[in-house]
């Protein structure tokens, strides 16, 4: 039998690490997609390659030149990066400047493309519940809806083998997906999450914070950071 | 009291310049997108600037190297163009090889970002009813689904601001596409529609005997053509 397909959208994160390692683990064989949008961060698609090399998985590596980006602090390096204490994080109504404009509904319509095109039967994501208070693209109801309109508008959907949109960590908080991610042997000291472009992580910016608390309410150090410390000769 | 404003989707093909100058003729301040995907008819990207400066409209260029668009007979040279009688364009269920998978999703979503991004009030579309039992991503159920994914995946959307998705051309033919075209003086003669590579259109692929017959069913010649034979002096 042949086996099933997945396309899986791959920033080199905690997060998309541990859907990624959640979709093997479910038997699928992934196509990995990354993008490059000039993103502060665009560190993140150093680990992405790393990972993917490591657990033998197909990268595409995407460019997206989209000029209005530019109106993100995630993207602008002229615009301050928000740093708020974390019980504000994600508050409802409250999107904050590294919101970029409809990047998760762009990078999901590449991921039914390319699973269009291969014959995949689904599209793996990794936003979850932390961020979608904050991020409108991070919520369930835009996904359903996206996935609705996806069966519509592909050769898949006409044919009526609808594109499943499998969002595994939308419910888990960050200690869950860090504890899923160790218990998926997922290499989570390759990811990378802080959204300045500096060498080492600030350790100050929202993903940082939310990072350093899911490793610490899940109990363990952050490996990414151990690796750090090792290399360093600390 | 600020004009409003719209994005739309400018191919510099017949139904995108008609549907550019419905937006402006309907009061709208247009930000145009067009697209280099690697399509054989990379041609329509000249006609789009020109047609863009003639208007006074500024134009976003955007490259997207998607590898996996070349299963598409538009995207790959190596494939053959379907060639069928005008009868069997366009019948439902049978998508022809021209199909980009996912194309239209893929740039659908790109003119929410920049919508959210420039704060317009609606992205203009111009896909219509000859294509739609053929693609897709032409249906009017796929962009009604695509809008509702879009009002919750945005900040405008998330703000109560919800884009519209506006598709002018949908229920019309080509002939009544050409008629709204010359009626809103939009530069027909600027416009290329032909799926292949040529100099000049080849008379031969969906796209040219779709756009002839419209034109003929219309009442008049086509500008473009008209245009090519002026140049060439006969």
């Amino acid at each position: 039998m042949k086996r099933k397909k997945a396309v899986v959208l791959f920033s080199g994160g905690l997060d998309s690490t541990t859907a990624l390692c959640w979709a093997l683990a479910e038997g699928y064989d992934c196509l990995a997609v990354s993008f490059d949008y000039g993103q502060r961060h665009s560190r993140e698609n150093a680990s992405a390659r790393a990972i993917a090399r490591r657990l033998g998985v197909k990268l595409y590596e995407i460019k997206l030149d989209f000029p209005w980006f530019r109106t993100s602090s995630l993207v602008n390096a002229g615009m301050k990066l928000p740093q708020v204490s974390l019980s504000k994080i994600g508050r409802p109504g409250n999107i904050p400047s590294t919101y970029v404009p409809g990047r998760n509904l762009v990078f999901a319509a590449a991921g039914f493309s390319l699973a269009d095109s291969a014959g995949a039967q689904a599209v793996v994501l990794g936003p979850n519940v932390v961020d979608y208070s904050g991020y409108p693209d991070c919520r369930p109801e835009f996904y359903r809806a996206l996935a609705k309109a996806a069966a519509y508008g592909t050769r898949s959907g006409a044919d009526g083998k609808k594109i499943k949109l499998l969002t595994p960590l939308i419910k888990l908080s960050k200690a869950e997906i860090a504890r899923l991610g160790v218990k998926l042997k997922a290499p989570l000291e390759l990811t990378w999450s802080c959204y300045g472009g500096g060498k080492k992580p600030c350790g100050r910016c929202d993903s940082c914070k939310l990072r350093a608390k899911g490793f610490s309410d899940a109990g363990f150090a952050d490996p990414a950071l151990a690796g750090l410390e090792k290399r360093a000769g600390l």
